[in-house]
């Protein structure tokens, strides 16, 4: 049952003055629960909580965080239909997506739970004594991975459940051994209530210490900057736009003690098509393309906001195709009317800059809240002297930029900002005719793809999302998939330090039976 | 030979109109060679070519790098005799810390070579495809770390060598594949022109790009500041004071695209003394701080400056043999008279606090700059309640605090600020009954000691380097060891890339044959 009332460590409460409502995009009209934004005392409680329960929770065996975790998931899913019902209502999302991100949202904190119940994560590196060494006997030295203390997650407004409440980014900081004081998206914050109540209830099942997760109600600024700004927050993870990220970021970085700041922010995700792809499969290019880029209203931070190409007549009929088939479909409902009007006001100023040509516009009559997809033109001359055409238009857009040649088309690249993604579709013969194009595109993004599409972002080792500034503040780190954890934890090192008080992960006897870099070598071997 | 002149890429270039010398702490005079100070087109232009060598550098097999660090160091040991006359010329340090330190130059030169020969540190990690998943296939994603680009390295006063032109920063942004300009450090402005010619005749022997690395020289902050905001510089590593690599950071995050800063700054490395150890090997103990607090005239960032105990007739016995033990060393010179009017001034700050007592203070007459050790002591309350004591005294200083109990112990150690190092002398069974005070040290530090002294930072890789703020702006990363690299290096996903077009480390035969994490199994077996 949605309360209204914030979650301060294991407790609701409700002090704050301030009280706003989610809205419901689909019916236009707002939804009946009234929230309570936490207070500044609220605020402050749930800090203190966390960094009390920070000296407990820190040394938490693998094992004991897996269960903490895997019981998130499964009282996520004891929520059952309400759960999908109240997303829905908050986002005019249908209810296929709200299952599916639940289940991705799921299949995360399991993840997390397998990778510290298995505990080689913590990058174990051990070198032993030499006490014979000349001139000096070189000392043990013993090295793991520390969590860092409490880390203040802001939900994304354009993923409910998957990186909100119990999110990637709740999910990794939890994983690592830190408290999440998780600042609720006011879009969704009865989704982000339900699951926190998930959430509180498996930290009382598993009888996890008070305070290490907190849900805090917030409808502006000012509760993010409060917890940006406290001493005892230790670090802070973000998904949202380029502005919010930022400041969130400065604010972090003129800290007294500074903190990281993981904010994925804006990406445009350039696609480059090369002539001969265009040749033999352009139209069925032009199809998916059509489908990628209305997916989800075009509410993804991997959408295919910019299509770089050649000109030539194949091209050329791609554009076409593309805005045929972008006309054709339906359009779909946009997350708030906040979101909307951004929008249409983005794509106006695109539209505004002389350059820029209409080729698709959905101009039946919509649904209010229901985004008219647009595919624009520009030749690549014109969008390198132009940074205002550089800029994200979030939701289901697309500029197509047609260069004379591909130095003209490396010098685009080149002139790009950071990015997510970068794709590539050719044939496979042109890929190795186009190094310097892959070359300047690798230097731009943090994924590169090849014939396929950047939406869909797989969970796995391998994916990065993340990329160079400003698609993400630190692209040394990604937000997807297990290698998260390593954004909240520090090495640590114990010098000679006696074997039966170090932390299993380090003894000689390696009871977690862990993978460790012994001497130079990984093994899961024990020291004898 | 030493010409004062920049190294602009390959070319030695002094355009500048400011000069500057060196002095000898010894003879307190200046040393003969004039610098030229980089212009401001000198900086650019180093910057200019570093930025068109990573097109090339970032792609260069880990043997052939391996090869030219190799190279580095051979060219450093045939500099012989003239770099250790340089060295001691420029620092007052004696003949044996020269040699030492670049003994330990070359080994980590060499060290980063051997890693990046052998290939496993990009960390590979492979998702192979998975046609048959339902609803959708999942892709293949192979990632592994690939190189930021260039490096502004600011070299430290107090390692010429070792954390200077060639020393611990220049080598693993080499390593990694990013190029290096360095800011020379004005103190030692001979001894890092010495050291360039070495890595130009590395460049220029095994043909790397020019621009690869640049010295340049400089007597203020400006060139420091033209480094860190010049759009083309990746990164920064830098070791030295709080205000200076603050300042630095501070200048790195208002950046347009803010970029990383690795500072190492200051620490007091805080040790404690627990009671029974005193009891029984106080006096060794003292006799071993003694030396430790005066080794290279105390000019170590894990030099301890604070020694913590709880009252007691051992800690009045230990503070008086440490007193006694340490005036009985002879003074030692400092770096230069800037560094020695810096320890005496912060000295003379301390002292005028009134809750500070001198407890031993060398007053024989010394000769030009050279340092008066000192111990002073205070009470546990005092410290706490005064942050000014907390501040590092660089230099053959340290302070004993006189806890009243063990609650006032673990309040003092709660209320510093990060540290690099913290050690614990005690029984090995005082350890297990003061878990508290372990815990407490432990959230503030990146390596805690057991009997021994923080001085001496082995290079291997379990060792951590770096702290919480201000020990280091980045606790999560390490100045010192093989995995100082991955602070160069950003993860970077290929997505259904075809095999012979993925970076070699990525591709199913493994023709690197190295360590790779493939669907979740660490291996170096090929992928069929």
């Amino acid at each position: 049952m949605i309360t209204g009332e914030n979650y301060i460590g294991n407790n609701r409460s409700a002090h704050g003055e301030k009280t706003f409502r989610t809205f419901n995009p689909k019916l236009n009209i707002e939804n009946g629960q009234v929230f309570h934004e936490a207070s500044y005392e609220e605020v402050d409680k749930a800090v203190a909580l966390a960094w009390e329960a920070f000296s407990q929770y820190q040394n938490i065996s693998g094992n004991k965080k897996a269960e903490f975790l895997r019981t998130i998931a499964a009282e996520i899913e004891i929520l059952g239909e309400e759960l999908v019902k109240v997303y829905c209502q908050e986002t005019g999302l249908p209810e296929g997506r709200a299952i599916g991100e639940r289940g991705r949202t799921c299949y995360q904190l399991r993840t997390f739970a397998d990778l510290v119940a298995e505990g080689s994560w913590v990058q174990a590196t051990i070198d032993t004594v030499i006490p014979s060494r000349e001139p000096l006997a070189k000392p043990d030295l013993r090295k793991l991975s520390v969590p860092i203390g409490p880390i203040a997650v802001f939900g994304a407004s354009n993923f409910p459940l998957a990186y909100s409440t119990a999110g990637g980014d709740t999910a990794s900081a939890l994983a690592s051994g830190c408290p999440a004081v998780v600042k609720s998206h006011p879009m969704h914050a009865g989704t982000g209530e339900l699951v926190a109540s998930a959430i509180i209830k498996a930290v009382e099942k598993i009888g996890m210490p008070n305070g290490v997760f907190s849900n805090l109600n917030s409808g502006d600024i000012e509760i993010g900057k409060q917890l940006v700004k406290h001493p005892k927050i230790k670090g802070v993870g973000f998904t949202g736009s380029i502005v919010g990220g930022r400041a969130l970021f400065d604010m972090a970085s003129e800290r007294k003690e500074p903190i990281p700041v993981f904010a994925e922010m804006g990406s445009i995700n350039p696609v480059v098509l090369l002539p001969k792809a265009l040749l033999i499969k352009g139209e069925d290019w032009a199809k998916t393309y059509a489908s990628s880029i209305t997916l989800g209203t075009g509410q993804f931070c991997t959408n295919p906001g910019l299509l770089l190409g050649i000109k030539s007549d194949s091209l050329e009929q791609f554009i076409r195709t593309l805005s045929d088939e972008i006309i054709a479909i339906e359009p779909s409902c946009m997350l708030h009317p906040n979101i909307i009007s951004k929008y249409d006001g983005n794509k106006k100023k695109v539209l505004q800059e002389e350059s820029v040509l209409m080729s698709a516009n959905y101009s039946e009559p919509v649904p209010v809240n229901h985004a008219r997809q647009t595919v624009v033109r520009v030749e690549g001359s014109s969008f390198s002297e132009n940074p205002k055409l550089h800029q994200e238009v979030f939701g289901p857009f697309s500029m197509v930029v047609e260069c004379s040649s591909i130095a003209e088309l490396i010098a685009v690249i080149n002139g790009l900002e950071g990015q997510l993604t970068g794709t590539i579709i050719g044939k496979k013969e042109e890929l190795e005719a186009h190094k310097e194009v892959i070359s300047a595109l690798q230097n731009r993004v943090g994924r590169l793809i090849f014939n396929g599409v950047p939406t869909g972002v797989e969970v796995c080792p391998a994916m990065q999302h993340g990329g160079p500034y400003p698609a993400s503040t630190d692209s040394r780190f990604g937000a997807v998939g297990v290698h998260a954890i390593q954004r909240w934890v520090r090495p640590m090192s114990y010098q000679n330090w006696p074997d039966n008080l170090l932390p299993q992960a380090l003894q000689n006897g390696n009871p977690l039976g862990i993978s460790r870099l012994v001497n130079n070598e990984t093994t899961s071997e024990i020291i004898p």
